[in-house]
């Protein structure tokens, strides 16, 4: 929002906060929170599958047997137990780390802001796929870097594609800081980027001199028995790897951390103490105690099932009632389907007539730093039961329809806001 | 740290990097931490009087009714509950506020984080107090803003050097954003801004177009009947408040919050979402349950009890042990006393010495900006007992003695760094 004159402090704002502005997809998403409507649109995981009455005795143990520690300020860094499971952890998918070198942060969001104020000065390039997670793209804005995207397909993020952007970027003098890229179960594209080309991104990376930043909060939540060694695994030297128990475990105590390398650790532990002096001392050593004293590892199990029937209905219901020549991700984990309707849709046009019609989706263009994704949406299958799904798409395919009525009548992109029809490759293959 | 030839990062890191040390003392406090040393370093609350079980029983019930809401994903405001409660709060300092206006972070650090990223551009200039809250300078510093210091008296901050130091900060051409005030037990200094100045600094910066960033920690924990009303009780339109609950109750939850003008918070709002998506629903919950279920200005009312004792076993150990043409500040409430020692004396270079004798504060240095508080030291009287305390400061004045000594044997100054004996006017006033 660019304020107005009746704002004193219009003038006296950072440069920064001209790339800040409330969407308006913001005010929509308060009326799609109602019960009525059916929100594809959120990235909540389901929590009805916590044992809440354990937790509820471990939290109470806590605060009676430690609460002088637990409500007392804490490191930086965060607590050493808790960073020694967070290696327990990320071991489940190759990466050998030392408790030294994680830092513990206040979800992986938090982390993500403090790597990129570490690494980006105004006008730094970050390359990011297309699409990419919009909270990421928020950060980068807030530090002033350019997101330049690149394309990815139904294997993730395309080496070929990667090495054409660094090549490019350079030639127009810029200069890139980091590759951001979420390899597993992608938010929002929800592809994978393939095992084959994970020492292929690593590589062309260190070669470049660019740090990679591999956000991996859905590693875990895959559908099949295949475990994708993080990019970490595969060089600990040009990686910062984000983690977080968001997903995993629940969001609400705001856990995540930054695997670092030791030099850029250091800089991580202060900035963390500029931002926040420690994470909170009691949501760490009440992960610990999770991790500690439940099964967590059956918990995972758990959610992994709840949510591959989720992505079953959700698959099955598009195939159902989606018209001819939209197409749509087959996500192997995680919580996002990503569809690319015919050309003519505009999916941000379109939202308020789908609230109206009780469904709520992302529009592409959330996903992306430059306008593109206008015929894309990001449905995601994480909340909703497998019937308010079915129902939800149901809803959506109603709304599509009338939508093709008005550009039968009144031709393709009535109603469209002017923008480019499609963004670099964006993985988009099947067709209903 | 700047780095070494070994790590690869090296040149990619943002320039605000620059300014980030880990500095000297840090690798001292880990050594002053032990159970044998005497800490008069640190801001630790003395948590022993919580009623831990109560508290855990809440927990429990938290998690056992409202685990899903508590464990979930929030809003980046915090709960409307808890704002409601922070404007009762708030209305104890004559603050006249609207739940909407409140946004709840990470304690109040994270505030002051996000204040100064919405405010400040590289080289935009804040008035600070001389001396300052360590970690205010640190996150200035982390945005790059510069600091101009700001003389201060026993009253507080003094009008007429702001005054002065706005005119000349604009006649060398900078632009000021901020002036960053601690009003009440001023941490390092232990002053409180007088009645009087209170209106004319408001009025001065109002004036002068500049935000006031008022941060009230230790405001309820006065140890007399009198009540200072907020700066923003004055002026609500050019006054951004922070608060925090760190020490009216407990930092280990890590709840803060600022109070701004419309306009500003909504900036701060998208700007905590980009930071860490929204604070913990859990820590939110918890506090706004013990805000309605607990006696807490009692609890208040136990801690400013024990302060006051504390404080007063600081200033009758003081007046025994230190030695001639020492002064200190008299701090009204809060954690803190400021010691000036005579010409000669250098706290950082003597710090070692009292570690190894077995006492521990922070070096005047730490709370400037440019160099200053050469003689000067942060006494903490908040977290050992009144006979710790005592030990604490007899164990200070053999240090002294001990440099004295050295002093009187290779002159004044040997062993100490070259810098500047003081700066800007501080408080020190009573001499022992």
């Amino acid at each position: 929002m660019p304020g107005n004159s009746l704002d004193p402090h219009l003038l006296r704002y950072a440069k920064r906060t001209d790339g800040m502005r409330a969407s308006a997809i913001r005010a929509l998403f308060a009326v799609a929170n109602r019960p009525e409507v059916v929100s594809l649109a959120g990235g909540m995981p389901y929590l009805a599958s916590l044992p809440l009455e354990q937790l509820a005795a471990e939290a109470a143990d806590l605060i009676a047997a430690d609460g002088r520690v637990a409500l007392q300020y804490g490191s930086g860094q965060g607590i050493p137990e808790l960073r020694e499971q967070i290696c327990q952890v990320m071991a489940l998918e190759g990466i050998n780390a030392h408790p030294d070198d994680v830092v513990v942060t206040v979800g992986s969001q938090m982390a993500l802001d403090l790597v990129t104020r570490i690494f980006c000065d105004p006008g730094d390039v970050i390359l990011v796929e297309a699409p990419s997670y919009v909270g990421a793209l928020g950060t980068f804005s807030a530090y002033q870097a350019q997101v330049v995207h690149v394309g990815t397909d139904d294997d993730g993020l395309s080496p070929s594609a990667l090495d054409a952007a660094i090549t490019s970027v350079r030639a127009s003098g810029r200069r890139i800081k980091l590759l951001y890229t979420i390899p597993n179960f992608h938010n929002p594209a929800g592809v994978t980027l393939s095992m084959e080309r994970r020492p292929q991104i690593a590589r062309i990376c260190a070669d470049a001199g660019i740090t990679v930043l591999e956000d991996n909060p859905y590693g875990l939540l895959g559908f099949s028995d295949t475990v994708y060694p993080a990019i970490r695994s595969i060089d600990s030297e040009n990686v910062v790897y984000l983690g977080s128990f968001s997903k995993t475990f629940a969001p609400g105590l705001r856990i995540g951390w930054a695997l670092a390398p030791h030099a850029v650790r250091e800089k991580l532990v202060l900035a963390n103490e500029s931002a926040t002096l420690n994470p909170p001392v009691f949501n760490q050593m009440m992960i610990s105690r999770y991790l500690a004293g439940f099964d967590w590892q059956g918990q995972i199990k758990t959610y992994r099932q709840l949510y591959a029937e989720r992505r079953d209905a959700m698959l099955s219901a598009l195939r159902t009632h989606m018209p001819a020549g939209t197409s749509w991700t087959h996500p192997d984990g995680g919580f996002y389907v990503w569809v690319t309707l015919p050309e003519g849709f505009d999916t941000a046009a379109m939202l308020p007539r789908a609230v109206t019609a009780r469904v709520a989706y992302v529009p592409g263009t959330a996903f992306y730093a430059d306008g593109f994704g206008t015929r894309q949406m990001r449905l995601s299958y994480c909340f909703p039961t497998p019937e308010r799904i079915a129902e939800g798409v149901r809803r959506l395919a109603g709304v599509l329809e009338g939508e093709q009525e008005i550009m039968r009548t009144f031709g393709a992109g009535a109603g469209r806001r002017p923008g480019r029809l499609s963004g670099p490759n964006s993985p988009s293959t099947d067709t209903a």
